[in-house]
């Protein structure tokens, strides 16, 4: 797996920082000399807007301070915390699965949507939309023990490369978003994945990547079954079904798993739109971020029409209700962490 | 509520202690005094078990040495951490809704199983088991919001009393599994409840009466739907199951709340075998443990045959495997917290 030491540097930096105790982490506690907690954010107001809430809900004393316990953070991954394109990472896993897979599966050959996969054409064996994808992933994520899968996906994220940009998946994240990570956990927030990818396939390195430990990751789920073998016991995935995190499940998840209201959300899509509904629904000062893929050049610029992290009631609802709509060509400087190799 | 600064400042003291860092919290940093993390612990076998284990896994350098990251510890609710005698008490809070809610339901007083609640005859409402339990619960526990549920918990757990001791139910919580709480938070475990008690029952206390906040409490729990109003977003509680945390639910919840197994887990019956199993199949040390209720004077005396809190399989496994067993006659000093009134 790809170890970030600067990322996690910049981490430890802010928390260091943070010990100094009042108010966002911003200037430096000797007064000397300003650090910028965010320099992959160009100044402007979305960046502003960040570092208002943190300072309105951190300052003791104030009427809108807010105590740490309370300070949840929720962020979406496909299209928000990395990219998303040309399909969801999770989709690109699968296929390679199904490569990987297809030796002891000689029914494949005959099989829709494996025969077309095998054959090169994804866009035609995903021409039957969800049915086909739910069929991939269900054979491709389970049958295994949860262990077994684990090391699946620790291998393949240790060595598989982004179709276009040719860098490992966990470089394909972007550099503003695990600023600001940093800069909410060093004010305090607990910061939490609340993603329509699975939860298995995120776990194995959300930690390393995002700083984000398993236990903070929540996710869409397939069952898992307890058994007790000669060996000892193991969990059995199930290819079913146990829950999908998206549009109104993920309200429903935040509700389950953590049992606290958000106090800020961050997502991309029309499938964070109820958890960004849910969370400025508080009482109090909550914030709400959407993500706005608009960068052709450096990444990819897309929301109305896109088949992978759709933006478009989101798009109208947040500029009715004044969230903070990031731009990302005018509002990163980076986009992607400077390359490791 | 019951406000219980004794608690927490057993829990701060030792948190301050362990900011010497080397090794469990047990002796005074400044060497002049022995400070007992454990003082409702007679000195016994199972007291010296716990001393024991956390020194090993929290001693840097050590071969058994476990980050802080990975110290999970696991807690059983009912009849682990509070009594579970003469029933579990969240069918007390069913049955004191099911008095409450009556006016509003003219039909329970013809059926069965609110017709004999209705009379006081709670034996005869429970006979059929099972099946009787999950109909009051759904009618006390769904049909209304998540905020609106939370309040009329909040409101019993701040009033009802226990029908013998007399005493709030926020009181019949086990002061060494206080302790023991507060000791291994401050050792850096991070405690979890895993109960099969309904997470929504638990959660509006649970922070403070045992310190552990709501995103670290999982158990039971019913459907809830999210539901746009004109008044804004609200989950609506539906009655139907939607996960049962109790037996071979238990390392499954743990799989799928947590992410990491455990490094040591605590129960007192049989729907605690299988988190048992679960936490001690681990590599490196696990630790295990059983409370064993054998004080028919303090508290109550049963195992094999009880309805509630069975403990019978666990029991024979736990002597065979060397877990540890709690006798709370000989190894607990005190039971409940010294009343605050």
């Amino acid at each position: 797996m790809n170890r970030k030491p600067t990322i996690r540097n910049i981490a430890c930096g802010l928390a260091l920082l943070a010990t100094a105790g009042a108010g966002p982490v911003f200037g430096d506690p000797t007064g000397d000399q300003t650090v910028d907690p965010l320099p992959a954010w160009n100044d402007g107001q979305a960046k502003q807007s960040i570092v208002a809430f943190v300072a309105q809900v951190t300052k003791p004393g104030s009427p809108d301070f807010v105590p740490p316990a309370e300070r949840i953070a929720v962020f979406d991954n496909d299209g928000t915390l990395w990219a998303e394109q040309p399909m969801y990472f999770q989709v690109l896993f699968a296929l390679d699965r199904v490569q990987e897979l297809a030796p002891q599966h000689p029914e494949w050959k005959d099989t829709e949507p494996f025969a077309s996969l095998l054959q090169g054409d994804v866009k035609g064996a995903l021409a039957d939309g969800m049915k086909s994808v739910a069929e991939i992933v269900m054979a491709t994520h389970a049958g295994m023990t949860t262990a077994e899968f684990e090391a699946i996906v620790s291998d393949w994220i240790a060595t598989a490369r982004h179709p276009t940009t040719k860098r490992p998946f966990t470089e394909m994240v972007y550099q503003p978003m695990l600023e600001l990570l940093a800069y909410l956990r060093a004010n305090d927030f607990k910061t939490f994945i609340v993603s329509g990818g699975g939860i298995e396939f995120m776990r194995p390195w959300s930690e390393q990547v995002y700083g984000i430990p398993p236990e903070q990751v929540i996710g869409s789920s397939i069952k898992v079954e307890y058994e007790m073998r000669d060996t000892g016991p193991v969990l059995v995935r199930l290819p079913e079904l146990a829950f999908f995190d998206d549009k109104e499940g993920k309200p429903v998840a935040i509700h389950q798993q953590i049992g606290r209201r958000p106090l800020a959300a961050f997502g991309n899509s029309d499938g964070d739109l109820q958890m960004l509904q849910w969370t400025t629904a508080g009482q109090g000062p909550r914030f709400a971020l959407y993500v706005h893929h608009t960068d052709a050049e450096r990444e990819w610029a897309y929301d109305r029409e896109s088949s992978f992290g759709r933006l478009d009631e989101g798009l109208d609802e947040a500029r009715d209700k004044g969230w903070t709509v990031v731009d990302m060509k005018q509002d990163w400087r980076l986009v992607y962490p400077p390359e490791t190799r």
